[in-house]
């Protein structure tokens, strides 16, 4: 299970400022304080970006290889930041990502091709609505895979998130299981190999900051990892969290860590 | 899941002291750090006593329940200090337990027969060995089940432990991993729903205290949670793996907690 920090985003204050001043600074420092804190591949979201999107991207890319050589996943809805964003990629980027959305299906996915990079597949319905269980988020999977193959790209490159539910929805911790039988079930329904990522921080939507909060995230890292989860994303700035992905990863064997040091 | 606390037990060495004394101070004090603490039933492990073991166990028994009403899982391989403790128990308690080791099956289960009483069943083969690998321990559930139901006993009071192996061992990290796999397939093989148990400080044995074992721990924890296991054994003075616990709790639905507070 790869790990990937979630934390540069634009709905991130000091982000914010940093990518409309054009400051790499900030923008270095958190990178610098990820990669130290554990984070093996960085998202960034960058918002729509819907002025200057081409050259902010291009500016949030470059900044960010002056410092670190992570693989980045590009995080924007904007097709044009995105494809000057995948050009400005020094290292095989991954596309994050694209759904059964018409916009998407048009825009973003001829992008994976071009770039022939990683994409994510977000099982959600075309409208952008959450399937309610394991059964609907299955069918919304061969959906996507099918529209995947007509657009001629490669399986070995699609990456799947079931889309991790708030705890918080009425029917959230139910789904939240739910989403773990998706993962597991996942590779025998499409027939290959295929891998899947989580958003961890989706899951305490709206519980606000609290230890709870973490515990409940450390908790289904876990289970997320024995579901065979290949990248979770999540806050790489809690050093539990961070410790309980190592150990999750000494367990199932993901990545060779010693159990006693 | 339940959480079963493993802390009082005769390799403590205030316990067995106090044992020895037949002083019940430090024993209720102990009891009541457990309870506070969150433990939902307590393992009384009070080894073989070889010596007076009647009336030890049945002072540790009438000692706990004097501050407690918790669950008491009386673990002793000694079957007539167990029937002693079975007799002194107030409330319905567990035998922890029993194996396919023939002094077992003709010690141990006639008295869960006699008690009407839950019992916890090993994966371990008759001379003691854990089974290497996932058939390995079904084949082994399959044989025990069977010596169960031909002693006249009611399947609704079995509880299988798979036993969790040390990740120290040279395949521990394989046999954790397929120990999830048992837990998820024996209410399929055995035709019921079957109740499983876990003792999770097995996982850590030989690592020696330190943070990185209490991740290893809390993260196995969680995937058990996610198997769907019934009862898991911890150290209950870990207050941060009770929280994990308690996380599960609130995913797996398994009790009704908020997840807000």
């Amino acid at each position: 299970m790869i790990v990937v920090a979630d934390n540069l985003q634009v709905t991130n204050r000091i982000i914010e400022q940093a990518l409309k001043d054009m400051d790499p600074v900030p923008i270095q420092d958190l990178v610098k304080q990820l990669e130290a804190a554990g984070a093996e591949a960085i998202d960034v979201n960058s918002g729509p970006l819907p002025r200057q999107g081409e050259e902010k991207m291009v500016f949030l890319v470059e900044t960010i290889q002056q410092v670190s050589r992570l693989t980045l996943y590009l995080d924007t809805v904007n097709p044009r930041a995105l494809a000057a964003g995948l050009r400005a990629c020094r290292t095989a980027p991954v596309i994050n990502g694209f759904s059964l959305e018409p916009a998407k299906l048009a825009w973003i996915l001829p992008l994976a091709q071009e770039f022939n990079c990683d994409i994510i597949g977000y099982l959600l319905y075309p409208g952008g609505l959450v399937p309610a269980g394991a059964n609907e988020r299955l069918d919304v999977a061969v959906q996507l895979f099918q529209a995947y193959q007509e657009a001629g790209l490669d399986p070995e490159k699609l990456i799947i998130d079931p889309i991790v539910p708030p705890l918080m929805w009425q029917d959230g911790p139910a789904q939240a299981r739910e989403v773990l039988t998706v993962i597991r079930l996942l590779p025998e329904l499409l027939g290959f190999q295929v891998r899947t990522v989580a958003g961890l921080s989706n899951l305490t939507s709206g519980l606000g900051p609290s230890k709870k909060r973490l515990h409940l995230e450390e908790a289904y890292l876990a289970m997320l990892a024995a579901a065979d989860l290949d990248m979770v994303l999540l806050n790489a700035l809690h050093p539990r969290t961070i410790s309980i992905a190592r150990a999750c990863q000494s367990i199932t064997g993901s990545k060779i860590f010693s159990v006693v040091d």
